[in-house]
C-alpha cells in the first residue's frame, strides 16, 4: 500500500502499471495483523480516501482529508458522469434474445410474491393495501429505475421485509386511532429527505464495508420469510377440504418448480429445452396448476382466490391521492423515527440488493452508481407515500436472479489429457446483457397486470399455487445462500470433500464453525425480532452487522481466514461508485500495514485482486487530470479494457471463492444459458 | 468357440488355461451374423449342451444329446450338491453388522407393500384375503427359503402381479358363484405340480435366454403397478378432507423419503450417518407420519387406516385349512388353465427375482440354484393354497434390494495423478454378506407382526403412507430400471455425454431408439392387458418377450449391438446353475460361429467373458471326471477362486453396461454400507 501510495503521489504510472509492484508490495506488507484502533482508522480514512480518489473536483494530492469533510453531491455527480456514456447502449444492447425470457422470468418472478404480499398485507392492515397498491408500487418502481437508475439491473418492487415494516406500524398505530395511510406518508416524505440527505452526502461510500457476511445473513432472512409466509398463507384456510386440498397443491407446485430446476441443470435434454424449463419453468407451473385445481373431484373445493379489486382503483375507498394533512402534527413529528427505521432498512436492502445482482459472479461491464440510486430511492419512497402504496426497493433475490437470466452461459465439458470428454462440465458465463429494457418491460407488464380482464386472470390464481411458489422461492434463495454453502461443507464427509475446495484453505476448522454460528446468530436475531411487535426495529440488527464485521470479526479470526470466509459482495469495478470494496481490491490507501492487503493474500487470487486494486487506482488518478470530456471517452474506453480484467481475473478468481461453493443453487439454476 | 470344443474334446486343460486361446479365437470368429436357423438350433443346442456339461452323470464326450432328451433331476440334484457345502457357512457368515440393517430394511420393505397389496386384495376379493393371509404368505415363504432355498437371498412375499392375478380370477369366477378359496386352493394344487414338472425337467435351464431385456420390461411393469397402486388407494377416499390429507400426508411420505435417499447417496455427512439414512430412514418416515397425522389440526380427520382382523385368525370367517372338496369337479378342471398361467407368471417372476438378485453388479462367491429353488416354490405355492393365502414368490424389487442391502461398499475417491482428491469418488462393492438369517430373521418379524398387540400397531398405519410408500418404492424401482437408464441417455445432451459412456459404442443411434422403443412396446402391452378383465394373462405377454429377444431382436440389431443394449442378468457364475448365460458367458458350444461368441466383443469385456466361458467349461469338464466327494471339494475351492474372477473381472466389467448407467439408482441408493 505505501508503493502504492507512493504511486499516487508521483504519479509514475507506467512504472505501477508495468511493474506491478504496487500489488506486490502490498502483499509482501500485509503479514502483520492489525490492532482494532488502526482499523478504525483505517475505516474512517478510507471513507474520505474514497471521496479523495473520485475524480472530477481537484483535490489537493497530499492532504488526506478528514472523514467529516464531506463532498456533497459529488458521488451522485460522479455516478451519473460514470453510467452517462453508457446510457443510449443500455437501449441499444437490449436486441437480445435473453432480454425476452428475462422480462417474462421477471415478471412473474416479480410479480408472484408481489401478489402473495399483497396477501399477507391486505389482511394484516385492515384491508388499506390490496393487489392494486402493490401492482403499482412495482410499476413505479421499474418505470423510474428502468429509465432513470445508474443500475437498472436491480429489480425494484415490494419486499418482504416492507410488508413485515407496513404491518408493524399498522399494530403499532392502530390503538391511536391515526389516519394509517396519512401516517405512512409521512414516513414515506421524512424518508425521502433522509434519503436524499443520505445520497447528497455520499452515505453509500459506506457501502465497501458491507462484504459478503451481512449480505448473506440479509438473504437467509428473507428467504425464510419467504417459507413462513407461504406457512402462513396456508394456514388461514381452516381444517377442511380446501386446506388439504391447498397444502397439495402447494407441495406439487413446489415439487413440479423443483423438478424443473433439476432438469434445467442436469445434462438432459437438448440445450434450447433446458433452457426454457429454466426460463419458463417456475410460470408455467402457476398456470397449469391454476387450472389444475379445477380437474376432476377438486371443481368442487372452493379454494381461496386472490383478492382483487376494480381495475386502477385503489383497493380502500379512496382516490389515488393520500390525504396527508389529515393528521394531527404530532402524529407528523412520530413518523420520524419509523422513518429513520425505513431509511436504515432501505440503504441497506435497496443497496445490498444492488451489489448482489451486480455481484463478482456476474461479468458486468457497465459501471454502477449507488449514491444516485438511493436518491431515486428517495423520490420513489415519497412518491409512493403520497399515492398511499406500499413502498418500494431493491428485491433480493428477483434482483440477482434478473442479472442471472441475462447472463450468456456456455458449458464447457471438462476434458482429459487425451481430449476425451470426461462427462464432468462447466458453465462458464461469458456476458450479461446489461440493458434497461428488460426491467421496464416487466413494469409495463405489470401495469398491463392492473387492467380489468387481467385483475379477473389474477383473481383466479388459488393463493396455494402462491403458497407453493413462496416455498420454491424461499428453497432456491436458501440454496444459493453462502451460510448454507458452509453448512453443507461442514457437514460434508471429510474424505469426500475436494481437495480444491476453498474453505479447505482454512486449517482451524473453528473458524468455519465459530463464522458459521455467527451468522446463523445474527440470523436467529433477525428473523425472532421480527416475530415480536418490535418487529420494526429489525432493519437496525440487520445494518449492526456491518460494524461487527469490520470490527469485532477481526479479533477472532485472523485476515487468512476471513479472507476465505468472507468476500467483497461486488466486484471492485462495481464498488468504484463507493471508492472501492473492503477486503477485495485494496489501494485507497490508509497506512502501511491495514487489513486488506492481508487479504488479498488467499485464494481469491493475489495477482488478479492487486491488479484491480492498481486499476481503480489508476482510474482515479487518470480521472482527476482529465476534462469532462475526456472523462466520458476515457470511460467507456475503460469500460471496454474492464471486460478482459473483469470476466478473466476478479469475476473468476473471486467466484470460486464464494459461488463456486453454491455454483449448483446460484449459477446453474437461475443462470441463463444460450 | 470352436477352440473350446476343441479344448474340451482333446481335455488339454492347461494349454486353453494358460494360452487364452479360447477367448481369443472365439472373439476373431464372432465377425459373422448368424441367420435365423442357426440361431434357433444353436438355441436349443444349448439347452441340450448345458445339460451335457453339469456334471455327475457320466456322459458321452462327442455327442451332442438332442434337446428331447432331458436328464430328469439333474438340475435339482445338481443345485443342491453345488450349495450344500455352503450351507452351514450360510448361518456363520450371518455374524456381520450389516446382517442387523439388512433384516430391518428388508421387514419393512417387505411388509409395507404387502400390507398396501393385502388392503388392495381385501377391497378386489370381497374381503377373502386380508393382512393376516398376506402376512403368514411371507413368513411362509421366508422361512421356507431361508432354511432350504439355494439362493436363500431372494426375498419370497406376496408381488403385485398376483394381487392383480388374485382379483381377476375373483372377476372371471364371481359370476359362477364358486367357492373363491377352493378354487384358488386348486389353482395353487395344480400349479405345485406344474412347478415339479418344470424342476425335474431342468426348466430353468432355459433360463439363460432371460437377459436383461424382459428383465428390465418387467421391473418398469412391476414398478408401475406400484405407482398405479399408490394411486388406486387415495383414489378410493372420496372428496373431502381424509382425501386431501391422504394425497398431502403420501406427498410428504414420498418427499420424505426421496431427501433420505439423496441424503445417503450424498457426500453430505460422516459415513455412519449416510449408511443409517439409507437403512432406516424409509421406515422411520413411516413410523414418523403415521404419528405425523395426529398433530394440530389434523387429529380431528378420521383417516382410513389398514384394517386387520384378530391375532392369527383368518380375514374371512373360515379355519386356516381350505375346504377344497367343496367344489365341483368340472371347476377342478377350469383352475386349470388359470395354474398354467400362474406357473407361467411364477416360472418368469420368481427367476428374474433371483436373476436380479445375483445380478452381475453384485460380487458373490456361493453358488445360485434355479431348479431346487423352482421345486421349493412350487411347495409353498400348493401350501399356500391349502391355507388359502395369496401366493408367495420372488419380490421385485425387493430382492435386488435385499442384496444390495448386505454389500459392503467402500468409498474411493478419484485422485488425479498428483495425488490430490478431485471431490469425485465411487462406490466399491467389495462382497456381499451371503446368508440365511436376514431372510429368516424378517421372515420371523414378519410372523411377531400377526400378534395381537403388533396387529393393533399396524391399525394404526394411515392408507396414506402406504400410498407415500408405494410411489417412493415405485420411483426407486424405476430409477433402478434399464430402461429409465437407456432413455436418460437418449434424452442427454450429446455434447454433455461422458465420453466412455458403454451406450456410445453404439454407432447406429436409431438401435438405441429402436431398443427402447421395443422395450417400451412390451412394458404398455403388459400393462394395458392389466387394466382389463384379460389381465391375468399378463405372464404370457412377459413371457413371450424371451424369445422375441432371442429370435426376433437378432434380425434388428447387430450382435454388437445388442451386446451394448442389452446384457446377461446374472453373471456367469450364477447362471451355472442353469447351464451359463446367453450373450455373456459362452463355452456351451453350439457350433462354429453362433452368436455367443460375437457378444463377447465389446464393452462388456472380451477377456472377462472368454476368461468366465472357459472357466465355466473347464469347471464341467473337471466335474465330470470327479468322484461325489471330490465334487464338494472342488466346488469349495473354485468358489474361493471365482472370487477374483467375478468381482475382477465380470463383475466389474459388465456392471459398467448395465449398473454403471443406473448406478445412482441402484448402487448408491440402496447399498449398504460399510
Amino acid at each position: 500500500m505505501a508503493a502504492q501510495t507512493a504511486t499516487a503521489d508521483s504519479l509514475t504510472l507506467p512504472t505501477a502499471l508495468h511493474s506491478g509492484s504496487g500489488a506486490e508490495s502490498a502483499g509482501a506488507a500485509s503479514s502483520q495483523k492489525p490492532s482494532v484502533v488502526k482499523q478504525f482508522r483505517g475505516w474512517a480514512g478510507n471513507f474520505t480516501r474514497s471521496g479523495r480518489t473520485t475524480p472530477g473536483i481537484g483535490v489537493a494530492k497530499d492532504a488526506a482529508p478528514k472523514w467529516w469533510k464531506v463532498h456533497l453531491f459529488r458521488g451522485m455527480v460522479n455516478d451519473i458522469r460514470r453510467r452517462a456514456p453508457y446510457y443510449w447502449s443500455d437501449w441499444r444492447d437490449a436486441w437480445d434474445y435473453r432480454v425476452v425470457p428475462a422480462t417474462v422470468y421477471m415478471y412473474f418472478a416479480n410479480i408472484m410474491p408481489a401478489l402473495a404480499f399483497s396477501l399477507d398485507m391486505f389482511t394484516k392492515t385492515g384491508m388499506q393495501y390490496g393487489v392494486n397498491e402493490v401492482l403499482l408500487a412495482s410499476v413505479l418502481g421499474a418505470v423510474v429505475f428502468a429509465i432513470l437508475a445508474c443500475q437498472p439491473l436491480v429489480i425494484v418492487g415490494v419486499t418482504g421485509p416492507i410488508t413485515v415494516f407496513n404491518y408493524t406500524v399498522y399494530d403499532i398505530m392502530l390503538p391511536t386511532g391515526t389516519n394509517y395511510l396519512a401516517f405512512m406518508c409521512w414516513i414515506g416524505l421524512w424518508s425521502l429527505v433522509f434519503h436524499w440527505i443520505l445520497a447528497i452526502t455520499n452515505a453509500c461510500n459506506w457501502l465497501k464495508y458491507v462484504t459478503r457476511f451481512p449480505c448473506d445473513i440479509f438473504g437467509f432472512y428473507v428467504a425464510f420469510i419467504y417459507l413462513q409466509k407461504g406457512v402462513q398463507v396456508l394456514e388461514r384456510f381452516g381444517n377442511d377440504s380446501p386446506f388439504y386440498l391447498s397444502v397439495m397443491v402447494a407441495l406439487l407446485v413446489f415439487m413440479i418448480a423443483y423438478a424443473c430446476g433439476e432438469l434445467g441443470s442436469s445434462p438432459l435434454f437438448r440445450h434450447p429445452v433446458r433452457v426454457f424449463l429454466k426460463d419458463y419453468g417456475t410460470p408455467l407451473t402457476v398456470i397449469f396448476f391454476t387450472g389444475f385445481v379445477h380437474l376432476g373431484r377438486m371443481k368442487v373445493i372452493e379454494l381461496e382466490k386472490l383478492p382483487t379489486s376494480a381495475a386502477f382503483f385503489p383497493t380502500a375507498d379512496r382516490g389515488w391521492f393520500v390525504h396527508f394533512w389529515e393528521i394531527s402534527v404530532g402524529e407528523v413529528f412520530v413518523a420520524i423515527p419509523f422513518a429513520i427505521l425505513l431509511t436504515v432498512l432501505f440503504y441497506f436492502d435497496h443497496n445490498v440488493s444492488s451489489l448482489i445482482a451486480q455481484g463478482t459472479e456476474f461479468p458486468l461491464r457497465k459501471p454502477a452508481g449507488f449514491h444516485w440510486d438511493l436518491f431515486l430511492l428517495g423520490l420513489t419512497t415519497g412518491v409512493a407515500g403520497l399515492l398511499g402504496l406500499p413502498f418500494p426497493n431493491g428485491l433480493i433475490p428477483q434482483a440477482p436472479f434478473h442479472t442471472e437470466s441475462l447472463c450468456v452461459t456456455k458449458v464447457e465439458a471438462d476434458t482429459e489429457e487425451n481430449g476425451e470428454a470426461k462427462g464432468h462440465y462447466t458453465w462458464k458465463r461469458t456476458h450479461v446483457v446489461e440493458q434497461r429494457l428488460s426491467n421496464l418491460a416487466q413494469g409495463l407488464l405489470t401495469l398491463g397486470t392492473m387492467t380489468g380482464p387481467l385483475l379477473v386472470v389474477l383473481h383466479l390464481i388459488p393463493q396455494a399455487v402462491l403458497a407453493g411458489l413462496f416455498f420454491i422461492m424461499g428453497y432456491q434463495a436458501l440454496e444459493g445462500n453462502g451460510i448454507t454453502a458452509k453448512v453443507l461443507y461442514l457437514c460434508r464427509d471429510r474424505a469426500l470433500t475436494p481437495g480444491g475446495h476453498p474453505l479447505n484453505a482454512i486449517r482451524r476448522r473453528g473458524a468455519v464453525w465459530g463464522f458459521v454460528a455467527l451468522e446463523i446468530l445474527g440470523f436467529g436475531a433477525t428473523f425472532a425480532i421480527t416475530q415480536t411487535v418490535a418487529a420494526v426495529g429489525f432493519p437496525v440488527f440487520i445494518l449492526a452487522l456491518i460494524p461487527v464485521r469490520a470490527l469485532l470479526l477481526p479479533r477472532w479470526f485472523t485476515p487468512q481466514e476471513l479472507n476465505v470466509l468472507d468476500a467483497p459482495t461486488a466486484s471492485p469495478f462495481t464498488m468504484e461508485s463507493v471508492g472501492g470494496s473492503y477486503g477485495g481490491a485494496q489501494g485507497h490507501g490508509y497506512d502501511g500495514q491495514a487489513r486488506g492487503e492481508g487479504e488479498v493474500e488467499g485464494f481469491a487470487g493475489t495477482t488478479a485482486n492487486g491488479e484491480d486494486a492498481k486499476g481503480v487506482m489508476l482510474h482515479g488518478l487518470l480521472l482527476g487530470r482529465k476534462s469532462e470530456e475526456e472523462l466520458a471517452e476515457l470511460g467507456e474506453h475503460r469500460g471496454k479494457a474492464r471486460i478482459q480484467g473483469d470476466v478473466g481475473a476478479s469475476g473468476d478468481n473471486i467466484e470460486m471463492g464464494r459461488v463456486g461453493v453454491s455454483r449448483r443453487g446460484t449459477s446453474s439454476r437461475r443462470g441463463g444459458l444460450e
